[in-house]
C-alpha cells in the first residue's frame, strides 16, 4: 500500500507531518511518499529510526500557502506539493491515496480538476466522522461545495451511506437531512427540494434532522451543504475550546475547585479523547476519482498517523468502487 | 408600562409563564396582561401573592400548538393567545410589548401580518444575545427568515447595531458577516453579495466572521440567514448538553472523579450561569412594527421574568424609534 503525503501542508508542517508518517510506517503495513521541499523533509526524517525503504521523497519547491485562493493556487503553482501529489495519484497505479493537511480549497480544486469526478457524481464533498453521545456519525459536506443543488446533496447522501457501511462498519445507516425543523415544510427552498428528492430516491432516509440532534447521535449520516456543514464543525470545535477556557479561568478562582479539577483529570482526559479530532485524523474528500484525505490544518503527529490509518481502511474497503456501484 | 404575555406558549405553560410574570410584577415597575385560557391562568395565579391591579387576563380558548404550521395557525386560529395578544398590541396604545414562549413560526407570522413591517425593513429577523468569552454578542437572524436576500441581511445588520448600542450598551459595535473564511472571495454566492453590500452601506463592518470566532467574541453583532443562525444556536445548546451528559456519565465511573466533581460544583455553577439562556430570557423579533419578544419553548419562570426585564429595557430605550431612524 502506497500513500502520498503532502509534507508541507498544515500549521505544523513538515515537523508533525513527518513525525506522524514515521509513526504510521512503523505501526502499519504502508509505504509513504512525501511531496515537498526535500531538504526540510530530510532534516525531519533525520530525527527518527524507520525502515528506509518505506519512505520516498518527491521534491518540489512550490508550496501552497494557507491563504492562497484555491483556484489561483492550482493555476499558478502547478508543481506545488498538493498538485504534484494529486498528479502522482492520478498517473501512477503504484499509489493508492493522497493526504494533505494543507489549504483545503486548494486540495479540493486540485483533486476535482486533476482527478475528475466519479461517474454519477457531479460535485465533491468533504465528509467528517464526528463523535456523538452514542458513538460516531458522518457529517457531509463540511466545506467543499457551498452552493450545491439538491441532486448534489443526494449524491453526497449516497456516498455517506457507502462510507458509513464500508469504513465505519454501520449496518443500514440512518440518513438525515440537516434542517431547522422535523416537518417537510420547514427550512429553505433548497432544503425542501432536497427533502423531496431524498424521499423519492434514497432508501434509509430518516427525514430531517435538527442541529440539536446531531451530537445526540439520532442519525448515522447527516447531509448538508458545505457552508452550513463548515459552520457546524467550526462552532462545535470552538465551543468546546471556549468551554474549557472558561472552566480553566473559573477553576483558578478557588483552591477547592482546583483540587476538584485535579481529581477529575482522568475523567476529563477520557472525555477529551472521545471528542478529539486527532483520534480520527482526517476528512475524506468524496466524489473525486481517487482517494483523497484532508487533515485538519492544526494536525499534530497523532492526527496525521490516524489519518493514514483511516486512509488504509478506505483503501482496504474499496470505498471508491462501492461508491461507483451505488451512485450509478 | 404594560406588557402582554402569552400565558399558553411554551412547554411549561401556563405554570412557569405565570410564575415568571408574577416575579416580574413584584420586582419591576410593570403591568402584565395575559392572553389565554382564563380558568387555567387563574388556577396558577391563586398560588401567589401579588398586587392584583398589576395583572389582567384576556380570555381565549384557542391555543396554537407547537406543531401547528405557522401560516395555518394564523388563518385558522384567529383568536389564539398569540394572535389576540399581537392584535391588542397593534390596536391599543396602552400596551408596549408582547412576549410569547409559544410556536416561534406562528409568532413571527402573526407579528408580520398583523403589525406589518417598519419603514425600510422588508423582513423580520430574530436576534439573540449570546454569551461569549469576553461578554455578550448579538446573533441575528436565528430563524425568522430562512431564505433572505442580501438587502434583508443589511437591514438585519442595521437593526443589530441599534440593539447592541441601545439595549446592550455597546458603543460602536463591530458587525461581522458569518462566513466560512475571512476573505471576501469565500462563501456562498449569497454571502458574497451580502459582503459587497455591507462594504458599501454599513459603517462598523468588521468583515467576515468565521463560526469559530463567534464564542471568542470577535464581533459584537454577527449577521447570518435564519437557517444557518438556527443551526448555530441549536448546535451550541445541544453541544453543551451533550458535554455535560458525557461528563456525568464518565464521573460516575470513579469515586475520585465524583469527589472532584463535588468540589468543582461552585465553579461549574458560575459557568452554567454565564452560559444559561434563561439569564437573558428572550430573543427580540426585530423589523416588525411593535415590540415582540420570543422566549425559548423550554422557558422556566426565571427565563420569563428575565424576558420581561429585557423587554422593559427595550421599551425604555425606544428600540423601534432608533431602528426607524437608522434604517431609513
Amino acid at each position: 500500500m502506497n500513500i502520498i503525503v503532502d509534507a508541507m501542508g498544515g500549521d505544523h508542517a513538515p515537523r508533525e507531518i513527518v513525525d506522524g508518517a514515521i509513526q504510521a510506517v512503523n505501526e502499519f503495513n504502508v509505504n509513504i511518499t512525501f511531496t515537498g521541499v526535500e531538504a526540510k523533509i530530510r532534516a525531519e526524517l533525520a530525527k527518527y529510526d524507520y525502515p528506509k525503504e518505506k519512505i520516498k521523497i518527491i521534491h518540489t519547491d512550490e508550496v501552497v500557502d494557507m491563504h492562497d485562493p484555491a483556484t489561483t493556487s492550482i493555476r499558478k503553482k502547478k508543481n506545488s506539493s498538493i498538485s504534484l501529489g494529486i498528479n502522482l495519484l492520478k498517473e501512477s497505479t503504484t499509489y493508492n491515496a493522497f493526504i494533505s493537511a494543507g489549504n483545503t480549497g486548494a486540495v479540493v480544486c486540485a483533486a476535482t480538476f486533476l482527478l475528475g469526478m466519479l461517474p454519477g457524481v457531479e460535485r465533491p464533498a468533504i465528509g467528517l466522522v464526528i463523535p456523538t453521545l452514542n458513538k460516531f456519525s458522518f457529517l457531509i459536506d463540511v466545506g467543499a461545495n457551498t452552493d450545491p443543488k439538491p441532486e448534489h446533496l443526494l449524491q453526497s447522501a449516497i456516498m455517506a451511506k457507502v462510507y458509513a457501511q464500508e469504513v465505519m462498519g454501520i449496518n443500514d445507516p440512518r440518513i438525515g437531512l440537516l434542517n431547522i425543523g422535523a416537518e417537510e415544510s420547514k427550512g429553505t427552498d433548497f432544503v425542501k427540494d432536497a427533502h423531496k428528492l431524498f424521499l423519492e430516491r434514497l432508501s434509509n432516509f430518516a427525514g430531517n434532522v435538527e442541529a440539536n440532534e446531531i451530537f445526540a447521535g439520532r442519525c448515522d449520516c447527516i447531509i448538508c451543504d458545505g457552508y452550513v456543514g463548515n459552520v457546524v464543525i467550526k462552532i462545535s470545535e470552538s465551543l468546546m475550546e471556549s468551554a474549557l477556557t472558561l472552566i480553566r479561568r473559573e477553576v483558578k478562582k478557588s483552591p477547592m475547585s482546583m483540587l476538584g479539577a485535579m481529581l477529575m483529570r482522568g475523567c476529563m482526559r477520557d472525555i477529551k479523547k472521545h471528542a478529539d479530532y486527532t483520534e480520527y485524523g482526517g476528512a475524506p474528500l468524496l466524489g473525486v476519482n481517487g482517494l483523497v484525505m484532508i487533515s485538519h490544518g492544526r494536525s499534530n503527529a497523532k492526527a496525521i498517523k490516524n489519518a493514514i490509518r483511516a486512509t488504509i481502511h478506505e483503501i482496504e474497503n474499496n470505498v471508491i468502487d462501492h461508491i461507483i456501484q451505488e451512485v450509478v
